[in-house]
């Protein structure tokens, strides 16, 4: 090998991670995070297929190294080291390797948590290159000859940010930060104290200077009300203070007493009512505050205190919400669910842009196959599924996800049209939960639902799109068939030409009479319909007074996306604070997961017929956070990973507006007002679109006129760009 | 409730024994055994895919109480207990049940080992009527109304002998017994010294009195050369002994040094040389036997010593093989095989009649869906695996474990099925091991092979079997006509009229010009073949001397059987002691994976291009034991479980012989000579066969005749029955 090729391979050399089979890390973290649930003391786990990583790995690299170089290994489980098909004595913690071409394998057997492995050479190293498999096939014969292993399915290894030897994946925990409580309440009644955190949180609670033997019982709350209702709020804990130990009475584990008590369970609550039993007595309380070290990137600013808040509220909420994957709510249920996750995707765009938790979190939703039910068992969410890879391209560019989720986004879809009836059309099966919304009016869940059509038609339309990513034309041509059959007949069949609108289902043959927003606003979202035909369901339903109203923030979601989408951002201004100002004055920290304007007091803490059953902080509560970005600063990626973009700022009614939105490797940042507009886009390229009574003049470039006071600038530059025009 | 009606439930109380989900444990702990592989010190787990226990199970159970009761709980894992849908606090180990009808439900959650329960009160005990699930489906709606769980699907609970609430199933381990070495030979080279235990064995070494710190290490053999061969022996351990501590060098596992040192690490052996490195000395060497706790229910005696020597060996073979599960080998592989375990079960049915070993096994080998490979990736194996169940339920009669096994089989028929050709036959596709035979003679592997072909059609009448038994109509239909369809192809694809024999194979639409035994034995045996089809076989390929020989023991059994179904005992006498006794001849103390007669010294331990490879303890080498007690004693099943048997004694050229073979709940027991024939049935009923130079006179019934000197007699009484009879 000559000097060249050494230096060569040398700037090949990669840092060096834990790796794995790629979704089995996320599938076991997820089980422990999902079993965490527990309702007033009872352990919770989901009620849906749960999955577990594969036991036996092998790990394998083919080298060609210029010289010989010894090489650190640290393994999760029982392992074996062979090179070249010679197997090696033990199980070597470092292992010299000789020049020239060889091939390294590595294979590990743990049944608790995911095989892993990470190897540190001077250029040989565990990272995303290396190649895995579960089934190595590797036989041989009478002779002694091993078998053709041609057959042997290899993925590229699984990895996250486990950078370090003495930090293995399985030892992974959230960041946490002790907390301090800001008022308490004596009640005499029973000697307990109520603390109040000042605004919903989430952690361990910690008991200190606790005085004498017997049990400690913590009532927690996201409100008062709840706290102190022992015999019904949804969470509590009883610790056992002995003699020389420590045990919490729900899961009979103890530990040596010593100083402060730190319990092992995180819980959700702003309000904790702390009620020692006789004979023991706990001088004061604390909180270790739990949380994902993910970094607000995504700013709002504006001219509207309110309208801040809210932005300000919803970021915590998805704060809150964003830990070991997106989940839906921090007190309830503490699990991922997929219809909740898609949502928190596009948050997480505008907010944090954190892409590991996206692809963590799709990938525990998938889980193994076989397929033997929908996510979360419930049909729209199997389909929010797909969109949720199709939005995270679009945003992150990130084919590498594409080609390691596509064979089971396969898998998924083989299950799919499995259960579609002759036309073609998803109905609920046995098992199938058809979920929708939560909804205050009665909605058939028989049948083809229009809704799940639409979705079914984009879950379509995302398979042809990463099959050509990963380049199957075969594949591209069947899914892009599919998806374009089952789009033609969306309006054949439930278009309701009398109310101009698709009405919900067509059960037993007959087309259903109701109309509600659903179906509509997804076909609306997705370009579904043409130009005139949405001018219309605009009139028809969404703007329809007569069409039963959303009131769960899930679906307001939707609802407010296709109202920004036809540029009523002066209305949807309003709403936002209507609704997520109206949950602010009632006293949110965070937002909830429904909310129903005409209730009052504590029947806004009530849900699935329990008093205090309804999440008050869900991460589908914090839809502004995604509007405000996508419809207000207005900025969008046109191509995948904001290689271009579009900037089409509306203040809807503000007098100025400022923020910042990620990209993958940067951030478009902007202020505007009625007559200047600053923006700068620190990578890609793109337009920026505005409306201006005047031709707009900027200090870079020149504005294009593109219709009736309508203008474009190309920005095609990473430094800022000042315009001065005059709002319409 | 009355009176009455509390004892007739009292009545129903079951003995309570650890439960989990079928199928389940016997993966784990499959996973556990198999992963005992090494190979000179390096771990060698399975090729193929390595399944794993499903993490979260939930129990149930419909209680109808006739008064309330207490329930004890255990549980391996993290659990809930839900009463009428509502759960409890924390994890009860103590629960009061109210009486009337309620449903109980016990959920859990484990990682590591199997999800399990151990319930024991008055009338409510965890037992095999449990309903089990993985996936329960339990959602509630907005106003807390619970799902319908009609989609769910329950399997009934499995379980072995864990009856005691203190041992649970993931503490099972196999019997010991501490045994000494019957002599030892110091090697004054190195001041190693080499231990002979008299015969093969198989266990962990006990190093006793160690005084000094350093090395010590152990080379095993099971024989001599091979112990003594410290650069190619195929096991090995090296044991690092310092001030405080002992260290397994391979694992890198330490414990507190104290007194003798048991390793953790069993292995198979005769011979253990322990060499002890500078500075450390060994007083002496002893071991602990591991076995499972088996019973010899079966017994052979005849007039022909070296034959009873035979079957002692075989016992003993079979005995080592009989662990966890049925191994192969108990040196190597110490692994389950199909192939290896269809043969076990049969010899088992002659020797231990376990049924729990043949179902773990079976469970084991099948583990879970989705198959995306043969079992063990060997094509024929995943049809021994069908053909394994026939026989199970032949001799056991156990229907609840068809039902248990039937959606399994269902799935890997689907497999099967999915990778045959246009004609609706196997062949060999990328990543399938078409295995056969280890033939000294080439062979092709490719194309449709007979051998393949003869028992795919077996595994679909069985599948046709256990469709009828679960009562299934339509599948019974479907995997009936798919057998008759292929039998009705073997002739007319295979067979050669001027050969009189099925070839070997057709490849690219040309028949093979090869005849080899082994389609044409597997014909034999399933009674493929028509009577005269048959007596031609057997002239033109079973006793064809320019037929290629077979060389392994393990498809001997198979041949050998075919010569005992047509009445050729006494030249199968002859070539069972030419070949099992040329073994003995050999020296050996249990049978081997390969025995070639031309072999001579060191030549019958090389295998796999190995000079130690070959097993000289495998299950396959035990055939002795099967044919003995089935051909010999005659002693068969007619109908499922021995309601109805056969006993049709052949001598074989012996003077005399006696023996016993166990039924599901007895024994049939036999003494032979040419005049008098003593019998004995403790359960069914069924006919004895003799031939007779005279009419045969018995103290029990009477002998009908059935053609020139053969006779039969109806056994319908469990007394012992002496028949004077004249030998043809």
């Amino acid at each position: 090998m000559s000097f060249l090729g050494a230096v060569a391979l040398g700037l090949a050399a990669s840092a060096q991670t834990w790796i794995w089979y790629p979704g089995d890390y996320e599938i076991w973290l997820g089980n422990r995070m999902n079993n965490n649930r527990t309702e007033r003391g009872a352990f919770f786990p989901p009620f849906w297929k749960t999955d577990s990583h594969y036991v036996t790995v092998e790990f394998s690299k083919q080298l060609d190294l210029a010289e010989p170089e010894t090489i650190e290994i640290a393994v999760e489980g029982k392992y074996n080291v062979k090179l070249d098909g010679k197997l090696r004595f033990g199980m070597p913690s470092k292992f010299e390797l000789p020049a020239g071409k060889h091939n390294l394998n590595i294979k590990v057997w743990n049944q608790s948590t995911p095989p892993s492995i990470y190897i540190k050479g001077k250029t040989v190293n565990s990272d995303g290159t290396w190649k895995v498999t579960n089934e190595d096939k590797e036989w041989i014969d009478e002779s002694g000859k091993a078998s053709d292993t041609s057959a042997t399915e290899y993925a590229l290894a699984g990895y996250w940010n486990f950078d370090d030897i003495a930090t293995p994946p399985s030892t992974f925990n959230l960041k946490t930060e002790p907390q301090d409580y800001v008022s308490v309440v004596n009640k005499t009644t029973d000697g307990g104290k109520l603390y109040d955190f000042g605004r919903e949180t989430f952690g361990s609670v910690v008991l200190k200077n606790v005085v004498g033997d017997g049990n400690v019982n913590i009532y927690y709350g996201e409100s008062p009300e709840e706290a102190l209702d022992l015999g019904h709020c949804e969470t509590l804990d009883k610790i056992s203070f002995g003699s020389g130990e420590v045990t919490d009475l729900a899961t009979n584990e103890s530990r040596k007493r010593a100083g402060d008590y730190t319990l092992d369970n995180t819980r959700a609550f702003r309000y904790v009512y702390v009620s020692p039993e006789e004979g023991v007595n706990v001088g004061d309380v604390a909180m270790l505050y739990e949380y994902a070290p993910v970094e607000y990137r995504g700013t709002f600013k504006c001219s509207d205190p309110e309208l801040n808040k809210i932005w300000d509220v919803g970021a915590y909420t998805m704060h809150l919400t964003t830990r070991e994957f997106f989940i839906d709510g921090i007190k309830r249920d503490r699990w991922v669910w997929s219809g909740d996750a898609v949502q928190s995707y596009l948050m997480n765009y505008y907010l944090f842009f954190d892409s590991p938790t996206v692809k963590r979190t799709t990938r525990l939703l998938r889980g193994k196959d076989p397929v033997t039910a929908h996510i979360n068992t419930i049909m729209d969410y199997t389909l929010y599924w797909f969109i949720g890879i199709y939005d995270y391209y679009l945003y992150t560019g990130d084919k590498a996800f594409v080609s390691e989720i596509y064979p089971r986004m396969k898998t998924l879809m083989d299950y799919v049209l499995g259960r579609t009836n002759a036309d073609g059309m998803l109905e609920g099966m046995t098992g199938d939960w058809v979920f929708v919304d939560w909804a205050d009016f009665p909605m058939s869940k028989q049948g083809a639902l229009s809704f799940e059509q639409v979705l079914l038609c984009k879950s379509l339309e995302t398979m042809k799109l990463c099959a050509d990513i990963i380049g199957d034309k075969g594949d591209a041509e069947q899914y892009g068939r599919l998806a374009a059959d089952l789009r033609a007949k969306l309006l054949p069949t439930f278009w309701d030409d009398s109310r101009k609108a698709l009405v919900h289902n067509v059960e037993n043959g007959k087309k259903s009479e109701q109309v509600n927003k659903f179906a509509n606003m997804f076909a609306i979202n997705f370009g579904y319909f043409d130009e005139p035909t949405t001018r219309q369901v605009m009139d028809s339903v969404m703007l329809n007074p007569e069409v039963p109203a959303i009131t769960t923030p899930y679906m307001r979601f939707y609802e407010l996306e296709s109202l920004c989408a036809q540029g009523l951002q002066e209305q949807v201004l309003k709403e936002i604070k209507d609704y997520w100002g109206g949950m602010l004055r009632e006293g949110a920290t965070s937002f909830w997961e429904k909310y129903n304007p005409s209730d009052s007091g504590s029947q806004h803490l009530a849900m699935y017929g329990r008093p205090y059953g309804k999440s008050l902080c869900h991460a589908w509560g914090a839809s502004p956070i995604y509007l405000l970005g996508k419809y207000y600063l207005g900025v969008r990626p046109v191509k995948e990973g904001y290689k271009e973009f579009s900037i089409t700022p509306e203040l809807g009614g503000l007098e100025w507006m400022e923020g910042t939105v990620p990209t993958p490797g940067g951030e478009i940042s902007l202020y505007v007002n009625d007559r200047l507009i600053k923006v700068k886009a620190t990578e890609g390229s793109g337009y920026l679109y505005i409306k201006s009574k005047n031709k707009p003049r900027s200090n870079y470039g020149s504005f294009e006129k593109i219709g009736d006071n309508s203008y474009r600038l190309l920005i095609d530059t990473h430094k800022e760009i000042t315009v001065n025009y005059k709002h319409v």
